[in-house]
């Protein structure tokens, strides 16, 4: 090390982490700048969000998802140290202790800055047998590899009859469900709400599970699932539940996860309720100079509650290693926060939502009014004009949009991005219903359904105005 | 008329004239209200943007693009007289002159409020020939009837060979070459400007020359047409410019359109640069307490320029006849102007624009960055993620989003409604980098083309601004 050059230490190889690294080495060279960066895994930068496509096949291959390996990264004077976990930060002395996975030697590595980008765990349920082979969680590339295997032993033992049950029906729930359908397994989804989608409010949560029973998808709803039933060789054979057991060849848990910040709150630093790492808009978690952090171990600031939110979100943790990049390499950037915008599909069933549900404009002290228009993708008398249901709260008196939801077909999910952009911007019900958003036949009818929920919000909000 | 009932008197009954009698109606009942509605032609409220798909047999019948018929309207108790051509304003008499173009007699018909919805008339070169059987314009249902007879008359000749000549390549040439590829014709566009689609930039219509070139298009830029020759028979037979000829069996005029004003003109009614007629916001005639005009008759507020526009758009006749309604029916809306967004496409190429081009720019006192990138409709590993191609211009200094114009794939057109949002909120380039829109695999690369293209804008403002 030159008496100038700093070191950056980075945890965690993937998209917050090598982002921050690869934006940190466009703006200082090598003499400037030295960056280690310790992945306890065996990839970096890969798509945990595809990990569904691939297992059901819409993607052929596994480093179809890998977006950049780590002798990409070595290329460009990263020093990338793969199989190594970080297992303690000494934030008084500026080191981190790692561990080499495997030969098992530790050391110790002193940094300038640090980059906290060690992602999410995914819940797992304490349930009698949990760990019995054929139950998968789907976080990581090698999860993936891990169900694939499994689903090859099951497809090679008998062509019929497959039966898989995803445990959770959230975005990684109902994405397994397809990938499960696409690969012709019988599919049951176990869902503890009262509706898949809990992201969604109920009544567009419904519209989710009627279109997914439409595709054969048993859904049982309200439900726990108290014990995983192992047969006579230890695999997984059923998933029980206090009234009923569901055979399966394979079960799925897609029940959500949490920061995986242990390693942070030991070292002392601050977390917030959702468990993730309280930062800054610069990324920097509070009140340490030198550190930074991001990706799906912080909480993000919600605009539209101003309050923090756990989001695990590949879109996120890109910006974030951006923003912590440009930072740490001298230059400026910040992450404002989000409006909580996400799109998912299942089969040819789009769901999209931005901004609050009608709980959180309660949680957060906001009176609103809620409409919910049908429409559809293109003008109706065009071909593949395909239905969608939209929902969208505005505040009471300010007619201030507050969210939107959206149930469709084809070309209904990212719509939402409209309405995200009118969040962030601040606007009304009423001047969204002026927006010039693109018209043709093969693109939307002359209303585009953005802006027919719009005008239903404004004469809901001045109903509201005018009987109160 | 009872002694506290008013008389609406419209002109023309399609998109803004009968959108607004529907929303005054819902406004005000007939006994406050009497609505009369004169209409020349024998259609209401239909879609003329439809005309291209109907043409080309996506649609299969005229009817399919007729929003509400006259006995519809009629049910609605608006007295709407078809065949039935307004040829006078009287306004400081308050009272119309109307002429049955079946019976032919003529009468005034008094009125407390007026609302002008005459439309635009397409542009017809004066060339030798123009007006041979074979030559067709498509701005009415009836021209369209009119070319699919003359289309059908060719097609009962012969199975081969049949060609079609396109004059204009801006949204109806380029539709209307692919409604004739769809039918089966050899196609030429014959177009005044150096590429297709002068919307765009001339890069950007580069890109459209190429691909409409490699639908099999004939594409003959920078070149007018002298004469339009004819057969024996006294139909067309070619379309000749000064260096050749084309073949045609048929010749479509897609060469813009203007302002129907003559009427308000003759009436002393306020008109601007571009022939349309001039409003408020509430979308009232300059300078007229009580008269109301919309739709492709008027010209529009650009918010990017602050200049006036003429822009002949059935979403923008809608929005105004909702806008005039609401007004006209004692309620309150505006119609505070447009970004210039609009959406098209030929076969399966989608082409988008919004905001300024840099020729406008420039014409509005504004310097900017100008950048292009390259992205895909969906992650790159995932099934049908298409090819598309961003520009974006962002006003030097301040960053601000002048523009943005795409031209791509399937799921690039739709896109532009983010940029024409943050255009009406008036966001800087470096704000877009931070938009939260929706993210998964199947809707969008982990960076959505529009966010890749602002991080360049930043990049090129952050440059200029460096360097100047």
């Amino acid at each position: 090390m030159s008496s100038t050059q700093e070191r950056l230490v980075i945890i965690g190889g993937d998209a917050a982490g090598m982002s921050a690294a690869s934006q940190a080495r466009r703006l200082r060279s090598p003499d400037e700048l030295e960056i280690v960066a310790f992945e306890r895994g065996r990839f970096t930068s890969y798509s945990a969000c595809g990990i569904p496509y691939w297992v059901g096949g819409a993607v052929d291959e596994r480093d179809d998802l890998v977006a950049r390996t780590p002798e990409e990264h070595r290329e460009r004077a990263i020093d990338l140290r793969m199989r190594t976990e970080v297992c303690r930060i000494d934030v008084p002395g500026r080191r981190v202790l790692a561990r080499d996975l495997e030969g098992g030697e530790e050391y110790w590595t002193a940094y300038d800055k640090l980059v906290i980008a060690t992602g999410a765990r995914p819940l797992r349920p304490s349930l009698p047998g949990i760990d019995a082979p054929g139950v998968h969680g789907v976080q990581t590339l090698g999860d993936g590899q891990a169900l694939i295997d499994t689903l090859e032993r099951t497809e090679d033992r008998r062509t019929e009859g497959r039966r898989a049950v995803v445990v959770g029906a959230g975005y990684i729930g109902v994405e397994m469900a397809e990938a499960m359908i696409q690969r012709g397994y019988d599919v049951t989804v176990v869902n503890r709400g009262k509706e898949p989608m809990s992201t969604l409010d109920p009544d567009m949560g419904r519209l989710v599970h009627d279109a997914m029973t439409g595709l054969g998808i048993e859904m049982v709803n309200d439900t726990e699932v108290t014990k995983i039933l192992t047969g006579d060789d230890g695999r997984v054979r059923a998933v029980a539940t206090e009234n009923a057991e569901y055979p399966a060849d394979v079960v799925i848990l897609g029940v959500g996860v949490r920061p995986e910040t242990e390693l942070a709150r030991e070292a002392g630093l601050p977390l917030g309720e959702h468990g993730g790492l309280l930062t800054d808009l610069a990324m920097r978690v509070r009140g340490h100079e030198n550190i930074w952090a991001g990706g799906d171990c912080v909480e993000v600031l919600d605009l539209m509650s101003g309050r923090e939110r756990h989001i695990a979100l590949g879109t996120h943790a890109n910006k974030h290693g951006q923003v912590i990049g440009s930072n740490v390499g001298g230059s400026y950037a910040t992450f404002p926060g989000v409006v909580g915008t996400a799109v998912s599909k299942v089969c040819d069933l789009e769901i999209a939502r931005t901004g609050l549900r009608e709980k959180d404009a309660l949680a957060a002290g906001l009176r609103f009014v809620s409409v919910t228009i049908e429409s559809t993708s293109r003008a109706g008398y065009y071909p593949g004009a395909a239905l969608m249901t939209v929902k969208m709260l505005a505040e009471r008196r300010t007619g201030k949009l507050l969210g939107v939801q959206i149930v469709g077909r084809e070309g209904a999910g990212k719509r939402v991005d409209v309405a995200a952009v009118a969040l962030t911007a601040g606007m009304t019900v009423e001047q969204m219903t002026a927006l010039d958003l693109g018209y043709a036949p093969p693109f939307s009818p002359v209303w585009d359904p953005i802006l027919v929920a719009a005008r239903k919000a404004v004469a809901a909000v001045r109903a509201d105005t005018a009987s109160s």
